[in-house]
């Protein structure tokens, strides 16, 4: 109905839902970037505006980049990035920082080497910190995603330093997963190996001008085989290794398309997405029932050694329903 | 009541784990590691094991020696370990593996450079899965912690590769927690500096012999401050750097003896203990229900456009009563 023969006026707070909303598919940068602030704080007036936009994505293909602080996720990340805008397509940008829970996001800020990027308008980049999500790192970065993807980025990288389970939650939030690794890491890419095979589509050795460069690329080969897991070496010096690593991710996206696995993945994210959801809701319930001084007692009865934390907690969970 | 004068024989399960909590009070290293097996599979026949230890804890210093692979942080573990055995301390190690969930272990063994200490009964080392863990990392390693405190180890090392969730984990359940940079980490040590201050007693730049070790060095100190987080460097040639470290450690473990704020840490790590066991407890829960059919029904739809992810959850959420 219009909105004008109504006779009951649209509220306020829907007409700057409906505005964002426009904004946002729009590709508009500052409401980007200003509804992502408040994903970032856990904001609830988001939801209004993700519910909206939902319908509009689906279309991205997001790539995760993990790997250890170092490895130069940063510069491969940038690097593709100009490839795929020679390839005309537009890219979003998330840079996860998963330990600043408790910064003040002021030492996120945008970093230098982002500069590059800043004044083309087909690249949209944002460090993003998810301090306040119950759910862990992956709840917010995907609203984020979302955003993005009804935005018309074509390509969103999501590139975030660690491994263990930050690495497990964009493994399940990507579609191809490139993990970046360095000769330097040495004997502990032996501890990580049954782990990778399980998170990456893609194995990149970076820094291949590095001494063992070489011998980590071999060992990594010899080890998951071409078939399984394909591995890579790139170096800033050189092009040929992003030129591989961008047809490798176009196959593995090709390849998802054509063997029917793209709606079972598709499947696959969205039971993550709404596992990651739910969490976040039971996180929030026992938030607020170990606000009850219950809760208090009990800790301060296992710190004076009266019970053990185990009976502890079965009672608690009897007494707040849990 | 003697047990051979009472009416009712006392149950097997009962006889194996008064057996089993003998054996782990004695210091029994194949008891030790059978129980370890069972916390990391999440059996809970190892309940009544761990509540009857409970009361024999309290009384280990844990460490917590995190950092990015590569950094060295096993052979800094090796070398603080020999010095605390010199000091006729007995010592328990647990090396964490956040990626594991999805290994089955086998890759983990035990690795080449524990060798050294496996002649030292004085030496308990343990490489440590997390799968099956719903509430984290955290929730079975605590469990681990009480055993080797309960088989009186003076010192528990926790040692994980990673940044981010995980190492706030271990943050949350040692007294003391070492963070290992490495110059290579280069401009990344600015995007984690934030977050460092929040979870590390002591910064430990390893690797100093690399080239950018003391410009490494100067930036962390000039940022930190001695005083509110002493920063160290070591390296594998030199001892200098070892034996400040130990002393810094000792000093952190002092002072927060000395200062009172030993019993409010106490306090602390009883809480995110209880939190975490509550976490597993609401996550099991979680995962009972979704086991319901509902569940599937919802993602499928996600899938398939015909709703969005937040209105799911909210339906869901509403169904299974989170």
């Amino acid at each position: 109905m219009n909105a004008y023969l109504s006779s009951t006026p649209i509220p306020r707070v829907q007409l700057m839902t409906n505005n964002l909303v426009k904004r946002i598919l729009n590709g508009d940068v500052r409401a980007l970037a200003s509804l992502m602030s408040l994903i970032e704080d856990g904001d609830p007036k988001t939801k209004a505006v993700l519910k909206a936009v939902y319908p509009h994505t689906g279309r991205a293909h997001v790539i995760g980049v993990t790997g250890a602080a170092g490895a130069g996720k940063s510069s491969l990340v940038e690097r593709m990035a100009a490839d795929f805008r020679r390839q005309k397509k537009t890219v979003g940008i998330l840079a996860v920082d998963p330990t600043s829970r408790f910064s003040t996001g002021a030492l996120l800020g945008d970093r230098i080497r982002m500069r590059d990027h800043f004044a083309d308008p087909g690249v949209f980049i944002r460090s993003f910190a998810t301090r306040g999500a119950g759910g862990g790192v992956s709840a917010a970065v995907r609203k984020a995603i979302h955003l993005l993807d009804a935005a018309e980025k074509d390509v969103i990288f999501v590139e975030t330093i660690g491994v263990g389970q930050d690495q497990l939650e964009i493994a399940a939030l990507a579609h191809t997963v490139v993990v970046v690794l360095t000769p330097q890491m040495g004997d502990e890419v032996q501890f990580l190996k049954a782990g990778l095979a399980e998170i990456a589509h893609i194995l990149v050795v970076n820094k291949a001008d590095l001494l063992g460069a070489d011998d980590t690329l071999r060992q990594l080969k010899a080890f998951f085989g071409e078939e399984d897991l394909p591995v890579v070496s790139t170096s800033a010096t050189q092009s040929e290794g992003i030129t591989l690593l961008m047809a490798l991710i176009e196959k593995h996206r090709r390849e998802s398309l054509d063997n029917g696995s793209y709606p079972n993945k598709r499947i696959h994210l969205c039971r993550q997405e709404l596992l990651s959801l739910l969490r976040e809701k039971v996180f929030a319930r026992l938030a607020k029932k170990i606000a009850d001084r219950s809760f208090e007692t009990e800790v301060k009865r296992v710190a004076e050694g009266q019970t053990d934390p185990y009976s502890a907690a079965d009672r608690l969970a009897r007494r707040i329903d849990i």
